[in-house]
């Protein structure tokens, strides 16, 4: 891990120092929370992963007050080289595209977005077709590095200068989330071909063939099916990234996966609750805790996308998701909608009176669990 | 079914009149909202179950502007004379001191319905001990038909009179919700031992053995497990309710549980979506759906509860859950945590913009799928 870094020196030095940033939490505080949590007036560890989620909250904020507000939801755009080998259902143009219905509001992430109480944010980090930036529904910052990647089937996708500076795109998105206050914070991802991009790098960082992680992505049929599996092989030939994951992330990557990497690491750094998106979103959290484990710590599985590499993903990462809702969607929707759950989570902690308070009697018997009274 | 209904006559002609009025939806309705979804700035059915549950939710309401607000969870309450085998970890007092905790604020339900953005009410259906009203967290309707069941390891739970009193209460909270707007109705129990008739009524009703269904509710040793399992078995032996779903409510369920069932079949009668919750709610939905199959078409099942009969109740109903967090809380929380998924995809149907309104392309390819544009 540290020798990847290492390799790419000076120009990566915000990287190292984010990473180093990044602490494991506590376990004290998991312990204190779940104290707390058999003191409130429900059947102990009656509410399942609620729980769960409410004791990590408390570990990464360091309070048995979590908050879960103010939330974010940061979409990172950027376009593939690889999509002019016809990997995808939809032309590149519909990046910009979208990027312009995030910016007047009308796309899934916006609707679900609002739903979780999140702002949204849009960032350009890559997007090859002119975008149309009327709109005012989301935020919208421009650190566009290049028109798209170059294609990963014929050479790397990104130079190690380009990397940098799309990964620095999401360190600053997330500082920048820390200074408002951002208790939870989600990336979401917009880059026609880029469930290609993510295919090649969970082939590479998991260390499963292929064919094990390439699924439909925005729908495309059995003969673009063929050309994608076709296609992630020869990057993975062209570039023999091996299992270093920066190497991974230039060659066969994305510049918004990039970015995520970035915001994922940067957020763990300030101590601000991740939530985890699909198949795109995760591809940078394989690269972010290959290289800093601690990261995961920060990391909420929002949810089990349909695109079938996520569960060879979620699976590496050892973590379930929280919600299975057959969405494959990506642009940050499935952390939308497990922010809702995380929130939750969090107001049990801070909502529920204690046994003791409520006047409310504890068990009857004495089976060997703690009691609450 | 209608036997069943012929039998009790007159005493449950608001039953008979509820029932009849419940229709199945127009699958009309189903398609077309499916095709407006199929316009929206969205790969072709991304949203996975979002969808699913978007056009029912239409179908429901005959509308492509679904409604998800207001939002009402009715917790209904009563306590089981067969708490006095030792079947639960908590003394029957509980139930009254709960529902004194729902008033004053400080219960998971509380804290998880105004996540949800649902109002609480609190129905005393047969409560056994003495309830401190003070509080206003959550309104409060008392129609207590008696202090608690019969114990039904030795007798039928109820007679009659008083299975039908309390599904009249149940009816009657839906006619209230109808009047005052609800959108979405969720049902939630409390009530120290229901896990136990609901065991018995699900054996009853799926027509499985006793045993694959009972599990440890609140959380009870080994020993009580064991006598939980034989009060379920001597039960069904004393009163023998064969498949009848009221003969099953009457002589091994629960007051909350009839009141309940009267709920759902009105909420269904009114076009309310019923948003399921655990495994005491899901045995009323059992009854209601015996009684009129086309309640299930108002109904979504919010989650599994790791209460193991729950699973056998899903299957038997053919739906999966929306959500599965090892919850087995009941008072409604896995239905309020629901409530926001459902939300969610009414805010999609109504808040995404079109393919054509957005100005972004559709499919480059034209394999089998209709296209959006």
């Amino acid at each position: 891990v540290v020798e990847g870094v290492a390799v790419m020196a000076g120009a990566i030095s915000r990287l190292d120092e984010t990473i180093g940033g990044v602490r494991p939490v506590d376990a004290d505080w998991l312990d204190r929370a779940a104290a707390r949590l058999d003191r409130l007036t429900k059947p102990r560890h009656s509410l399942g992963r609620l729980e769960w989620i409410a004791t990590h909250l408390c570990a990464i904020q360091e309070t048995l007050a979590p908050r879960s507000r103010r939330r974010r939801i940061v979409v990172f755009a950027g376009d593939h080289g690889v999509a002019e080998e016809g990997v995808s259902a939809y032309p590149s143009v519909v990046t910009a595209q979208m990027v312009g219905n995030f910016l007047r509001g009308g796309a899934a992430i916006n609707v679900l977005a609002r739903e979780a109480g999140a702002d949204v944010c849009v960032v350009d980090v890559g997007v090859a077709s002119p975008i149309d930036s009327t709109g005012g529904a989301a935020a919208f910052l421009s650190r566009r590095v290049r028109a798209g990647t170059q294609n990963m089937a014929c050479d790397a996708a990104m130079s190690i200068d380009e990397m940098t500076l799309a990964i620095n795109a999401g360190i600053d998105v997330a500082d920048a989330a820390a200074v408002d206050g951002v208790a939870l914070l989600a990336c979401g991802d917009m880059g026609i071909g880029n469930t290609t991009a993510a295919s090649a790098m969970t082939a590479a960082l998991v260390g499963v063939p292929a064919s094990g992680v390439i699924g439909r992505g925005t729908g495309i049929d059995d003969a673009a099916l063929e050309r994608k599996r076709e296609v992630v092989a020869r990057a993975l030939r062209v570039n023999r990234p091996a299992g270093d994951p920066l190497e991974v992330l230039r060659t066969v990557g994305g510049l918004e996966i990039a970015a995520m990497t970035g915001a994922y690491l940067s957020a763990a750094r300030h101590r601000i609750a991740i939530v985890g998106d699909g198949f795109i979103a995760t591809a940078a959290v394989l690269v972010a805790s290959a290289l800093r484990p601690a990261v995961l710590d920060y990391w909420f599985p929002g949810h089990q996308s349909s695109e079938p590499g996520h569960r060879v993903q979620l699976a590496h990462l050892g973590r379930p998701p929280l919600l299975d809702l057959d969405m494959r969607l990506g642009e940050g929707t499935g952390a939308a909608l497990a922010m809702q759950v995380i929130g939750a989570a969090a107001a049990v902690m801070n909502g529920m009176t204690t046994f003791d308070a409520a006047g409310v009697a504890g068990r009857q018997d004495r089976s060997g669990l703690a009691d609450s009274r």
